[in-house]
């Protein structure tokens, strides 16, 4: 039995930013009261995006730093300074952005309405009452952030990396304008793309399974093979499938399997961001994911992409052991792939090896 | 540019049903109040399902008449004896049924907070505000009317078929338990699952395009042919993946071709239901549609069903007549597929052909 929920609306198309303000004005169902809008820093740089944001004199714009990944010390940060700033609560979030920032906006409105500090919602359906508002623009593609019913966190005093999961993570409207992906970086396009192939194919490969992920799975990764395997994965029409791609996957988010929580223990320890970790952790694999590995490199070899190598040799044994440690704490996903058994399969010594490897 | 409404959640699984009371009685944003079940009188005869309603005193359930698709005039009356039974609103109102009980549940809704007559709001947008909190359950799968925003109705005294389209006849939530299509008689469930296949094909080979409703429908034509053409289409997997195509169908209706123009004129002039409505209509047009006419021929061939003949012959020319004027009016999907020109091309003797050769 799945438990599904999804964002309200979407509102899709080249230009589709363009029709923001039409979105916070003239819908009934958008409050009114100020706009905070929580912007990615990498944005600081581009006016055109910038420009195309209503802003009006109540409105704020906040630029987040996600030089690292979202931690529960900014979120409570974030919360205190934007009722601070405003005397009280916005009438809409908006979360311009990749996963990181679209996580930062999930958060910042849960918490601005429950009250406490992030780390008390870190788990599963503890947010208590709806958050404000909140209006998602993705400006990256493949982490599912946009779709999904988490945002994810890292508390760095407790070295706890969870996110809040809740019906009331779940954005209310996004906007989804492929015209908005056109200058990400390759590399990024490409680590952050993929993690909707891993995790729909850790998904498929998993022993728990549902018909509707499954569904949503399979089209995903349908849509990731056209984007990486058939032409340049950055042009107009393979930014459309990668933002669709990325929305399915994160619409039915399945459990994980084997990438996901060694890239966590290397998030965690190494600070990597997620995208790359994601594909640092498919290197050693191939053995799991023979069919899945093999189409991993075509992809990376068809767009021209350098897969990272060399980490493992890098590691001390100090690092080595603080990764298993990291990793080997995700037992639904491991389990998902190797049964409840997986301790005895990836032993410190097999798990050192596979780090060492890669 | 495509602005998608979707339904707030779903619970999905054999045994959904069992879970409604948790969903009615332990969800927050579930509103309290007297519950008002809406059921299809098909399932008068069928005590098992109704003992799973979690009826109480305040409760009413009503069985909804599908024997003719569903009319104006039938949601007004059902509304005013809410209305009356209840002295006032429902707090939810769980429709129970195929496309036509479902549709009645959307339009019961949306009359009841908006007052009026059911015929003022036929046609785009024009519910002013949202209507009592709505569950849909689906026990027939293909018309997608669970994920869709319309429902479908006729005015008998002006002959209009004309949706409420509005983002308010989006159900909140839908259970979707696919043990409940196990006892739907095989032709009905063969004629209405093709609804998902035709309306799907006919999007993908219109001219108004949109990735995501490109993606849904490619989904969704791919489960369908899992269902139809490999093994038992009523065996619990087929069951599953039936209902999830339906679902993907409905969440991004696009618009139509041919099919569903044809198929609307033969349930104006002849009452005949949407499913079998759109065999018939296909059933000349392989011209048009040659692969899918096939693979609609095969599918019918694999599952042993006998495709209807014979009703063309039976036509009186003022019957021709009419069927032709209440199919041309469909402009927008007959563009979608001819382009604006496609009076040129379906011309009254065409169209007559086509109708005497069903």
């Amino acid at each position: 039995m799945k438990a599904i929920r999804n964002v309200g609306s979407y509102l899709f198309g080249p230009g589709a930013l363009g029709r923001l303000e039409e979105v916070l004005r003239g819908d009934s169902r958008v409050p009114a009261g100020p706009v905070v809008y929580l912007v990615d820093h990498f944005f600081a740089g581009f006016r055109a995006p910038l420009d195309k944001l209503p802003q009006r004199a109540q409105d704020r714009l906040v630029f987040i730093d996600t030089t690292h990944e979202p931690s529960t010390g900014q979120v409570d940060q974030m919360a205190a300074s934007v009722r601070q700033e405003l005397g009280g609560l916005p009438g809409v979030i908006v979360g311009m952005g990749g996963g990181a920032t679209l996580d930062m906006a999930k958060a910042v409105s849960n918490l601005l309405t429950n009250g406490g500090q992030a780390s008390d919602y870190q788990g599963w359906d503890l947010v208590r009452v709806p958050g404000v508002y909140k209006i998602g623009v993705p400006t990256l593609s493949g982490t599912g952030s946009e779709t999904s019913r988490t945002c994810v966190l890292t508390n760095y005093e407790t070295g706890v990396k969870l996110g809040m999961n809740s019906d009331f993570s779940v954005f209310d409207q996004l906007i989804l304008d492929p015209e908005l992906t056109a200058t990400v970086p390759r590399e990024q396009y490409f680590h952050t793309g993929l993690d909707t192939y891993f995790h729909c194919m850790e998904t498929l490969n998993g022993r728990t399974r549902n018909g509707i992920v499954d569904a949503y799975s399979e089209k995903a990764i349908d849509l990731c093979r056209q984007v990486f395997l058939q032409g340049d994965m950055q042009d107009q029409q393979s930014r459309e499938n990668m933002m669709i791609a990325s929305l399915m996957g994160g619409a039915a988010a399945g459990n994980t399997g084997l990438v996901h929580p060694l890239s966590a223990g290397l998030s965690v320890v190494l600070g990597t961001h997620h995208g790359l970790a994601n594909c640092l952790a498919m290197g050693p694999l191939a053995e799991f994911y023979p069919a899945e590995h093999a189409e991993f490199l075509a992809m990376a070899r068809a767009q021209g992409i350098s897969l990272p190598s060399g980490l493992g040799a890098s590691l001390s044994d100090e690092q080595i052991e603080k990764l298993y440690a990291s990793s080997i704490v995700h037992a639904k996903p491991l389990a998902n792939h190797l049964g409840e058994g997986f301790r005895d399969i990836l032993t410190p010594a097999r798990m050192a090896a596979l780090f060492r490897a890669m």
